[in-house]
């Protein structure tokens, strides 16, 4: 199969991502969130937000490290943030994804997309810090915007929110602040329980 | 409105982008795409498949161009590319809804952004050309993938394909061939009517 053709069925296979849904609302509230409107989302914030980032960061890399970020959950799936059970088994169905997936690629551009997201999954460079923060602020806003549906629907604890975020001032402090803001208006008025 | 209160406002209007339908199916055939998944597939390909562009692209440049070409479409609509009298008023719907939304962000951001998307409408720059394909290739692919049913649904011809077509080589002459026998299998086929 030449180079081109390879690059055109992964692309293909990516658009399955449409079709893994999140457990975010969007902004009108109509329905869940699907993995390439949020990953959308992601690249346009780390492309206007990037100079709230704490340390200097490539833009274009980080734009593609979040569009690249969800692909594994085409045949992992989408595994909520607030589920213990599922998130032990996590790691493990995602790398058996990430095999498959990526050597749909030309070998050179499978490795490469590959070690980005093994990079964001690790989460130390300025890159990967900056996306996991944007990942995290995303569903935030969504979620205060659609009155904390999401959080109620699952009886979400603030402990629970503050573990998950624990590495979101790293990224940005800035970011975090925002997020900050967001997240103790909503215990304030009962969206997320204390 | 401090700037992060005003990009933040920005992103959250663009999430409208989610229920912008369009006239293609995604992969899957199970439903229409709407105009953030066809941004997020854009992005990716820009990224994927810069490569076969004709001139050297600034791929970081190209990928935020058509994660924003759309925008004026959350006030403007979609307008199918194949319906005359909707593409007579299309450019007028288009500037107003682009003073309305970029004015959201921050005054620099919101210069750069309109003239991003006015270097896309214009099609004269390396960038402007690749984003241009792509933007043209990747319904191409769905409507193939998905049994030509959106050609064959609003009945259409071959010249439109092609007059609309007319620049795709422009941007890369290896995505056009790759377009063109798309197009010819699904002319033999009876999908796209000659
Ligand atoms: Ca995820």
């Amino acid at each position: 199969m030449n180079r081109l053709d390879q690059q055109m069925n992964f692309i293909m296979e990516v658009d399955k991502l449409k079709e893994i849904t999140r457990q975010t609302y969007i902004s009108s509230g109509k329905r869940l969130e699907n993995d390439a409107e949020h990953s959308y989302s992601l690249a346009l914030m780390v492309a206007l937000l990037s100079e709230h980032a704490e340390e200097k960061i490539d833009v274009a890399k980080t734009m593609l490290m979040v569009l690249i970020h969800d692909i594994v959950e085409i045949d992992a799936g989408d595994t909520y943030a607030y589920d213990d059970v599922l998130n032990q088994t996590k790691r493990e169905r995602e790398v058996l994804a990430a095999d498959r997936i990526f050597n749909l690629l030309p070998e050179d551009q499978a490795v490469y997309i590959r070690s980005l997201w093994e990079e964001f999954e690790e989460g130390q460079t300025p890159e990967a810090k900056f996306a996991l923060t944007v990942d995290k602020i995303q569903p935030l806003t969504l979620n205060d915007h659609t009155k904390g549906r999401a959080w109620r629907e699952h009886e979400v604890h603030l402990d629970k929110v503050m573990k998950r975020n624990e590495h979101t001032p790293d990224g940005s402090q800035v970011l975090w602040e925002f997020a900050k803001s967001i997240i103790d208006k909503n215990v304030a008025n009962g969206n997320i329980k204390s």
